[in-house]
C-alpha cells in the first residue's frame, strides 16, 4: 500500500540566503515497500545547519544545489517503519539525511542507527557532530583537567555549550564569551558555565579571567587578541572555528612570540577526522545525559510547514543553540 | 700558594655591539685555596652566545653589564684542581658561569659535573643548552618518529644541527634551511641532513618538499610563510626562535585558518623549562656521540687573547655553529 506524504522544497532557485517564502510543501507519494538496499523512515527532527543555506543558494564547495521541487538536504533523526536491509529493522531509530520530509525512503548506507534510550533530537546536537566537534577538541587535543581555566566564544552554540560541560564535568572553571546578554544566559543559566562575558559591552576583555590554561577558538581574530594576553604559561589554543571572518573574507593571524613566550600549544580541529570515534563520544556523553549534566539549548521550529522560516533564522544568525524543526512525534 | 692568571675584561663601557679592541687582558692574583662553598677551576673551554653581547652592552633583560675591570659572564667547560665543597673533588670537569679567565674560585653552586668520557666542549653545545632545546622541541613536543619530513631552519646552527640528527636518528627525512652554500654545506656535510635549502637563492621555496611533517622554526616570517603551505595535514611546528626579528623589532604571525585546515599542532619552546630534564637529553645522546652519529660544527678561537675578536663574530652573526674560545687543553 503506497502513501501520501508531505514535503518542503525550494519553490524556485535562489542565490541569496534562504527566507522562509522560497519554500513550499508539496505531495509525494512513497512506494509500498522500500525496494533492497532501502529503508523507509518517518522522520521526528530535523536539524539546521548553516551549512545548509550555502547548499541550497551554490555557495557550498562539494554539494550543489536542489533543482526546485528536489529533495532538500538535511540531517534528520528517524524511526525506521520498515526496512528492507539487514542494517536496520523496523522500530529503530537512526540518523542521515532523509530530507526536509514526513517520510522518506533512503539507501541505507545513509543512516546510522542511534540510542533513543539516551535522548532523541540530541542524537543531531550534543551527541552528534557539534557535540563530537567539542568531544575532540576538549579531551584529545587540548585534554582538559581538573584546575584548568577555560573560556570558549559563541558561547550560546553547541559546541561551545558541550565544550564548557565537559570542562565542568572534568572539573575547570569555565568563561564563555558571547553576543549579548540572551547568549551570556544560556551559556551560565542553560549550560552551568561559571560566568559569561558579552563583548558587545566595553572593556568585555577586562572581564576575562588571567591565567587561562585553555581556550577554545570559534569566532577569530576579536576574542584571540583578548585572549592571548591572559593565557597562563602552558595555555592551550584550540582552533575550531572563524564565524568572524566567514564573511568578509579576512584572516585571522597569531603573533609567533607570544606563543614561545607562553610555551603555548595551539591545535587546529577538523570534526571530520574524529568521525570514526563518534561512539567512543555517546559512550561519555550518555551518563552524563541521563543524569542531567549535560545539555543543549534547542531552538524549535514546529512543524514541517515552518522549515523555511527556521532556515531563514538559521541563515541570519538569530537562532540560538541546536536550530530544530520538529517533524513528529 | 695564591697564584697569578690571565683574565678578560672590558677595557671600557660599551653601548655598541661589542668589538675585539673593546677587551684587555689584566692580570688577577687568586686565594692559595678556595674559600668553604666554593671551587677553583681551571678553564678548558669558553662558550661565547649572542646574548652575552647584550648582557656587555646592557640590552640584556634580568643580567646588568660588568663595570670595566670586572669578570665577564661567560659558561665554560673547566677542571676542578681544589674544591671546598662536598659536591666536588679535584679531577672533576665541570660546567658552568666561570668568567673569560684561565682559572677561577667560584661558587659550588654555579657549577654542574659533566661526564668527560662522552665530550669536552660538546657539554657546551650538543650536550648543553642547545642540544637540550633540540631534544625537548623533537622528542617531547613534536614527538618525531620514522618517516617524518622534517624542516629546520638556521640549519648550521647546533640547536637546528641536533635537532636534524636526531631526526635522522628516529627515522625522519631532513631539509635544512640556511642562508649560503657554506651554511648548508655544514647541514648537509657535517650534520648528514638530506639536504639543504639556501634561502639567498630565488625561488627557494620551491625547494622545500611537500607533506611536511614536523617543521622547526629558528628565524620567522620568511621560512614560516614558505613552510606552512607545504605542511602535511597533522604536521607539527615547533617555534623555537625569531631571529629574523629580534634586529627590528618585527612581529612574525601565523594564519590561523591554514592552521585549522591542516589540523596542525603548534608548539612554542622555551628550554627553561626542560633544566630539569638535562641528564634524560645526555643519556640518549651519549652513546649517539660516541659512535659519530651526533655532532656539532664548532667555531673555534684559539685563545683567550682571541675572546674579544669571537665575540665581535658573535654579534655580527658571521661565526658558524657552536662559537667557542679554546682557553687551555
Amino acid at each position: 500500500m503506497s502513501s501520501i506524504i508531505r514535503e518542503v522544497v525550494l519553490r524556485h532557485a535562489i542565490t541569496d540566503a534562504p527566507k522562509a517564502g522560497d519554500f513550499e510543501i508539496v505531495e509525494r507519494r512513497l512506494p509500498a515497500t522500500p525496494p533492497a538496499g532501502t529503508v523507509q523512515v518517518r522522520l521526528l527532527w530535523l536539524g539546521l545547519d548553516p551549512y545548509v543555506g550555502q547548499v541550497l543558494r551554490n555557495r557550498h564547495m562539494g554539494e550543489s544545489a536542489p533543482a526546485p521541487g528536489e529533495p532538500l538536504l538535511g540531517e534528520g533523526i528517524a524511526i525506521v517503519l520498515a526496512s528492507n536491509d539487514p542494517a536496520f529493522a523496523a522500530g529503530d531509530h537512526v540518523v542521515g539525511n532523509c530530507g526536509w520530509t514526513e517520510e522518506a525512503i533512503v539507501p541505507a548506507t545513509r543512516l546510522r542507527r542511534v540510542d533513543p534510550t539516551i535522548a532523541i533530537a540530541e542524537h543531531l546536537g550534543v551527541l552528534g557532530m557539534p557535540g563530537l566537534t567539542a568531544w575532540a577538541g576538549m579531551t584529545q587535543l587540548a585534554k582538559v583537567r581538573a584546575g584548568d581555566i577555560f573560556t570558549v566564544d559563541a558561547a550560546a552554540g553547541v559546541v561551545a555549550g558541550t565544550a564548557g560541560q565537559i570542562a565542568k564535568i572534568e572539573g575547570a572553571t569555565v568563561i564563555g564569551v558571547a553576543g549579548g546578554v540572551d547568549k551570556c544566559a544560556i551559556a551560565t543559566g542553560r549550560y552551568g558555565f561559571d560566568d559569561c562575558v558579552d563583548y558587545k559591552l566595553d572593556g568585555w576583555e577586562e572581564k576575562l579571567p588571567n591565567g587561562i590554561t585553555i581556550h577554545f577558538e570559534n569566532v577569530g581574530q576579536r576574542v584571540l587578541d583578548a585572549v592571548l594576553p591572559r593565557l597562563a604559561t602552558n595555555g592551550r589554543i584550540v582552533l575550531c572555528g572563524l564565524a568572524q571572518h566567514y564573511g568578509d573574507g579576512s584572516v585571522a593571524r597569531l603573533p609567533v612570540g607570544p606563543i614561545i613566550g607562553k610555551r603555548a600549544q595551539i591545535f587546529g580541529l577538523v570534526v571530520y577526522d574524529f568521525f570514526a570515534r563518534r561512539d567512543e563520544w555517546v559512550a561519555y556523553a550518555a551518563p552524563h545525559i541521563r543524569e542531567g549534566r549535560l545539555v543543549e539549548f534547542q531552538d524549535v521550529a514546529d512543524g514541517l510547514e515552518n522549515a523555511g522560516a527556521q532556515i531563514e533564522r538559521v541563515a541570519l544568525g538569530t537562532t540560538q543553540g541546536r536550530a530544530l524543526v520538529r517533524v513528529s512525534g
